[in-house]
């Protein structure tokens, strides 16, 4: 523990102004190296104070939208905070709705889709030193595509500019 | 980033099955050293994977209750997931309510209390490296007790046996 860093938070309270979105917190692109591909997402970083030894970030999927299909040798810890989808783990599919949670091991190929009808906010923490997200290669897809239903869901291409 | 440690988390998803309750995950008591005074607190860890460096608790306080008074060097990161109610951080009392965040700074005292008529269900981050919390001693609940807004405000009592 960094007990003797400074902090940089706010101390007390920040409030929900509407739902997923919090005064003095920053809405931004959601965006990533590589340009990865991914569809209608907002970013927000909710708590990154140095002696947490992680972040703790929001993403919001509008309605049709989608995370980035990625993997990475760090970890995800996600709770749904509003609105549901469906997210792919692995090779699993599974609808999650406000209040679930959903954990991505180390190097699992994942992605969130705004997909039933509502938009689909997340909290995500993760470990504050981690390494970048792995876009999938024509390799991997072809082996994710092996599953009709994983061919169905996963979406790999950025909306036209 | 510890990324070779083995992950402990069950992979993909864990529903909540009615607000602040989850498959999978365990309903314990919030019990803490030196009988810390507190009333009517559950604890559940929703996530603690030793790649993650942090843990994601979940407490919630009935009606009527509190959590304990103390301070500590390391931080609490906190959303407010269900009821409303109030919180001390240093001197400042707040009302909160779902969806709010906290930030609990280094060496701060901080106590939750559910006195609107409603639970207080909160999820707190913390390093999972971490000191002991400090309970409050009558030098220290002399000094938070010289406003009168606090004084009336922190409960230091543990229920009736």
């Amino acid at each position: 523990m960094a007990s003797d860093e400074t902090s940089n938070e706010q101390p007390g309270v920040r409030r929900q102004t509407t739902p997923g979105r919090w005064d003095g917190v920053a809405l931004m692109p959601y965006k990533q190296a590589d340009a990865a591909p991914f569809r209608d997402v907002t970013r927000q970083v909710l708590f990154a104070d140095p002696n947490l030894a992680c972040e703790w970030r929001y993403f919001e999927v509008d309605d049709g939208g989608h995370s980035t299909l990625e993997r990475h040798a760090h970890v995800h810890a996600v709770m749904i905070h509003r609105g549901r989808g469906q997210c792919l783990v692995g090779a699993t599919i599974s609808d999650v709705a406000a209040g679930d949670l959903v954990f991505i091991p180390p190097m699992t190929w994942h992605q969130f889709r705004a997909n039933a009808g509502d938009c689909l906010g997340f909290l995500c923490v993760v470990n504050a030193e981690r390494d970048r997200p792995q876009l999938p290669g024509e390799g991997d897809l072809a082996e994710l595509r092996a599953s009709p239903a994983v061919a169905d869901f996963i979406r790999t291409c950025s909306p036209p500019e």
